[in-house]
């Protein structure tokens, strides 16, 4: 673990490290945010999940969500959205490859040896930050688009280990979509029966627990119709007794600009679950 | 004019402009962010100027400063930080030539055809912006380093044109440190006494009318000693009897982790100053 980046926010600290991941075979970078309370007592953390062609960088330089996680006592933490690297397989399009892990573990060549981004999001990560930082085993997730995805079927497929899950515009059923069914493809090989185990609509009608879930979604996003559709998760949710808060707002995109207009309330919303529960 | 990006944003709406600059001539883009306050009553405009290497879009994608503009129904302009274009003169450095127009008008070859950034911006700018937006003639104007060497010696040099100025990390004395020796001796010739009517705290010396001055420092600012100088600003301040309220933060540095730190109480002294002239 190496400290690359530390620039003073908000009273607290955003930091980017750099480490070698075992599950991804391959050096990782993340980003970091410690609020002034983790300079007194461990704090839960809300784990970021970005969307396609994003690095750790976009959600700190972007988002503004550093003077919300200030005022909540939230660490923040941004994780790259595949495995990087000269000895990584990669694909030329923006949609495939690095910048694009879809957070999950790929089964097919050439990809299965590096993309397990689910296991690297959802285990090796998180306890990386709660070994190293004044964090606590209380963690929330969000994302955006692929990100949201990823979100998603985190808190699907590990119950339990998220106390609340939000998303901003997410891809929410890959089988359905351009972006979702060329990536599965790839990752995962032809068969589609493969491909229900990553699909947050595939997972809501098969899950135990019910889940509770904080969507926002721009009717303005330019990916809205082809590659969002979230009516399917509504019909999802709705099907499988799950508690969705999806909202609409008119006029907003797909861009930053939609999420720091609203990562208060997502903030906020994850700060009172996590409160609640401790 | 042509709008080249609309993002709905905090209720308002963040844009890029492209148009023919008579001044500097060639192509120039600009970015607008219209509160929401802005669709009912034509509002005050807050004028921002970047630093070096910065466009129009680091300001809106990094500060923050939306929806602090949107409480309160300020319009905010970003202007590019020099003229752009293959038809104009440019230098391989980060420090001189496109990126690096320290926002005055050049009387050296090869700059002095385009590089006019300070007629640009307190004259052909603001009269663009008046007559497309609904914009009202009260304007402030701050900056960033570079850019805040050029909201300095606009206000200085334009006495009654801003009704308050503030500044994050500015450059203050630019004949005094290597970054304003460089940009000086190129665009204004050897002779330094062409370059006290270019130098804030030149300008402050000999100014008529006292001026009100409100400038942010981080006190890990990697540049801190070497070319911003901050005591020299305070130092021709008191001489001249001038209002300045100068803040140093410990453990911030140069970056947009710093502007956002302190961006809203930027905007809120704006927003106090031009409510009270109206």
């Amino acid at each position: 673990m190496e400290r690359i980046e530390q620039h003073a926010c908000f009273g607290g600290s955003q930091e980017v490290w750099k480490h070698s991941s075992a599950v991804l075979g391959c050096e990782m970078r993340f980003a970091v945010y410690l609020p002034p309370q983790s300079r007194l007592e461990a704090r839960p953390v809300l784990y970021w999940l970005g969307g396609l062609t994003s690095s750790e960088q976009n959600f700190i330089t972007k988002s503004g969500a550093q003077r919300y996680a200030a005022e909540h006592g939230l660490i923040l933490v941004a994780a790259d959205s595949s495995p990087r690297g000269a000895g990584v397989a990669d694909d030329p399009a923006y949609d495939l490859g690095q910048g694009a892990g879809f957070y999950l573990n790929a089964t097919e060549e050439p990809w299965a040896a590096h993309y397990r981004m689910f296991d690297y999001v959802t285990a090796e990560l998180p306890a990386l930050v709660e070994s190293h930082f004044p964090a606590t085993d209380a963690r929330s997730i969000a994302g955006h688009s692929m990100g949201g995805h990823g979100a998603l079927i985190a808190t699907l497929k590990r119950p339990g280990f998220y106390t609340s899950t939000s998303a901003f515009a997410p891809i929410v059923a890959p089988s359905q979509v351009p972006w979702g069914q060329k990536a599965f493809t790839a990752y995962l090989g032809t068969d589609a029966k493969n491909w229900a185990a990553w699909d947050a609509c595939a997972l809501l009608a098969s899950a135990a627990d019910k889940v509770r879930l904080f969507v926002d979604q721009g009717e303005a996003d330019e990916f809205l119709e082809t590659q969002l559709k979230p009516h399917l998760l509504h019909e999802a949710a709705k099907a499988g007794g799950h508690d969705l808060m999806l909202r609409t707002h008119p006029h907003y995109d797909h861009s930053y600009y939609f999420i720091t207009s609203f990562i208060a309330e997502h903030i906020a919303y994850h700060a009172a679950a996590l409160s609640s529960e401790r």
